[in-house]
């Protein structure tokens, strides 16, 4: 089943805003067993729209799904231009515009006059429920394509996707293309590469993807039981390697393993500057398994707030074992927790020497067994070495919660 | 100037690959003063091809920049399609197939009797340099289109364009376009276009790009002249909204400003769970001004780790103002810190009741001179609430600095 993404937006060709929604909508649609025909970014322009629209219902998909230029300024001008091309009236909605003034009212704000254009509905045509902001989505039909129009902004147009267009995608799917994913971190596309290619498999297509957080490996195949089997085989041979499947997230692996084990963990970071609470806080439900933390970015804040002994700090440094290893067991002790979980290092671009250059990071995790630190290398850049440091630690904390 | 972009690759249509590309194209080119007028992802196959670029085609841009399938597989068609395309026989570049020969043998390899695609030049058109890879653009010319052809692996393709296809652009333009951006936060789309709407200065374009850090506004025009005097117009009208030009983030801002007045911030996080200290040492030198902070995620470690009143949370509850205060004088006091910062709010989607909400937020900015705690809601989506809890917050402390 084809699908077609036109994406609208000034924003989006000057480079001032990445096209994050067509990769998003590329692969939900995808992971339900679609496949997206083309995609076209167009300016706030009719005729820019109307060639965009023209372009992708001639390859006639069996879904057009256009995005941004909903909002109330004169810059948008989506609505209009596609009331103009399905040829529909415009209705002016007052049950709605009553709905958002009592909105405003209870926020305490005052309405603006420009909202009012969130209120107009096309004639002929659907309108599509917005839980996240003030412009709603529409449905059209053209020839044997349905056309949803969402906005631009993405966590509007995530959730209105998710609750309103993909269920609809799926129920009406014919034939799709099935795969799994499974997500790897701490192995290199080569060494995955290598195993793989010796599998027996091969009816299936393997793809390899890789990121900063790891190698994704993605299963394809017209039959579910080719699928199955070559994960089964996949897991026999990197059992603690995959951390979990399709979008799922590590963070989200391990607030689950933690609540389901009743462990309660506490946090110290010093490189990462409170990235893994953020990651750890992004997860639904994490309240009944995260203490807390401390982040712990000076010299003097480790010695003063975690208690790491300045003797240690002297001898061996901020960045090495020995500190990794107080602040872990420290921070478990000051939050009373099941685990501590500790990282130092160098996130750069300066601050390195020879023996500690810059990517240089150390990762400790202190339960009521044992302590454990582990050493890494991952760099030059500031922000990489963040977000790697971060799902390196928390692969460390998901290896510690199975023998838990 | 008109550019248009045709990006070849089924993994950026299944969303495999976020397509960074366009995004890095099309602010270089926008940058350079020249317009995008289209952007098109297709697939690896002839037809999808042939029809992204007719379609960009028909628009008659000056320049068209095509990316992907130029590489040595079986699914890089590129090269092929574009030869018969333009109508081109194609020749074998015997000296640059020796190149790689020697190339390979100097790294100790073998070469491949695949990549003798990459020795294949048209007879019609001309050879690009790659100084990363082995893969050569192709340079065409259609009617008064000038095609380039590049590879789709971000390295390649941006040392090529800036090398060879940037500085031809440049050296070629006429009237370039002319853009500021200047960013704000806390004031919604609609309060600004009603200001902006009764401002004189209509001969410039100006668009509006609200996102979950606030609303940017962008100015464009032919003359410099124009875009500087609206701007003035504009920090006239919301000076201490506007907290950056282009690209520049709040923490960077904030970052830089306490650096300048020597000013030292720590962090109590709540509801953001770690995400302002991630936010700020993203900025590289943010060590120099930030001693770092308390993750306090539960009430008991309000009260044991920043030693708040428990007596506060059982009168005022863990969301209230009286906490956010006392949360930020204690994190300034135990970091012995210029600024102490906290947020304390119910993040969802459970945890709200019908006096506290979700997305109810406090943020609190205790400086030498003065403690102040000022009230949000955020709505229901704990992602966004924890995104715009921050920024908020980093706007508060922004404006706090103002005053020092």
């Amino acid at each position: 089943m084809k699908v077609s993404i036109v994406n609208i937006g000034d924003e989006l060709l000057s480079g001032k805003t990445l096209n994050t929604n067509a990769h998003w909508l590329g692969e939900k649609i995808s992971s339900a067993g679609c496949q997206i025909e083309s995609q076209v970014t167009v300016k706030d322009e009719e005729n820019s729209i109307v060639s965009g629209l023209n372009y992708c219902l001639e390859r006639k998909p069996k879904y057009l799904i256009v995005t941004g230029g909903l909002g109330p300024t004169n810059d948008d001008v989506t609505r209009n231009v596609l009331f103009k091309y399905m040829k529909t009236e415009s209705v002016f909605d007052s049950e709605y515009w009553s709905f958002l003034e009592d909105k405003c009212m209870r926020l305490g704000k005052q309405i603006s006059e420009s909202i009012k254009s969130q209120a107009i509905v096309p004639k002929i045509g659907e309108v599509i429920d917005n839980p996240n902001g003030s412009a709603r989505g529409l449905k059209f039909k053209k020839n044997d394509t349905i056309i949803f129009v969402l906005p631009g902004v993405p966590l509007e147009m995530k959730s209105m996707f998710l609750q309103s267009i993909l269920p609809y995608i799926i129920k009406n799917i014919k034939d799709p293309i099935q795969s799994r994913t499974l997500r790897t971190t701490d192995l290199t596309e080569s060494v995955l590469y290598d195993i793989i290619g010796k599998s027996n498999y091969s009816t299936n297509k393997i793809g390899y993807y890789p990121s900063i957080y790891g190698v994704d490996i993605k299963i394809t195949n017209s039959k579910r039981e080719d699928v199955n089997l070559f994960a089964d085989w996949m897991y026999e041979n990197f059992r603690n390697d995959i951390y979990a499947e399709n979008n799922t997230s590590i963070e989200t692996v391990v607030v689950r393993t933690c609540i389901k084990k009743r462990k309660k963990l506490a946090v110290a970071e010093s490189c990462t500057g409170g990235l893994i609470g953020d990651r750890i806080t992004n997860v639904s439900g994490s309240s009944e398994m995260f203490a807390g933390g401390t982040i712990v970015y000076s010299n003097n804040s480790k010695i003063e707030i975690l208690g790491v002994n300045e003797k240690v700090l002297d001898q061996f440094g901020a960045v090495s074992k020995d500190t990794a290893m107080k602040m872990a067991e420290n921070v478990k002790n000051m939050f009373n927790s099941s685990f501590g979980l500790s990282v130092t290092g160098i996130a750069g671009p300066s601050g390195g020497t020879k023996e500690k250059p810059v990517g240089l990071v150390y990762i400790g995790l202190a339960s009521d067994k044992s302590t454990i630190v582990k050493k890494f290398n991952f760099g030059k850049d500031r922000k990489i070495n963040k977000v790697k440091t971060s799902q390196a630690a928390l692969n460390i904390l998901r290896k510690g919660l199975l023998d838990e």
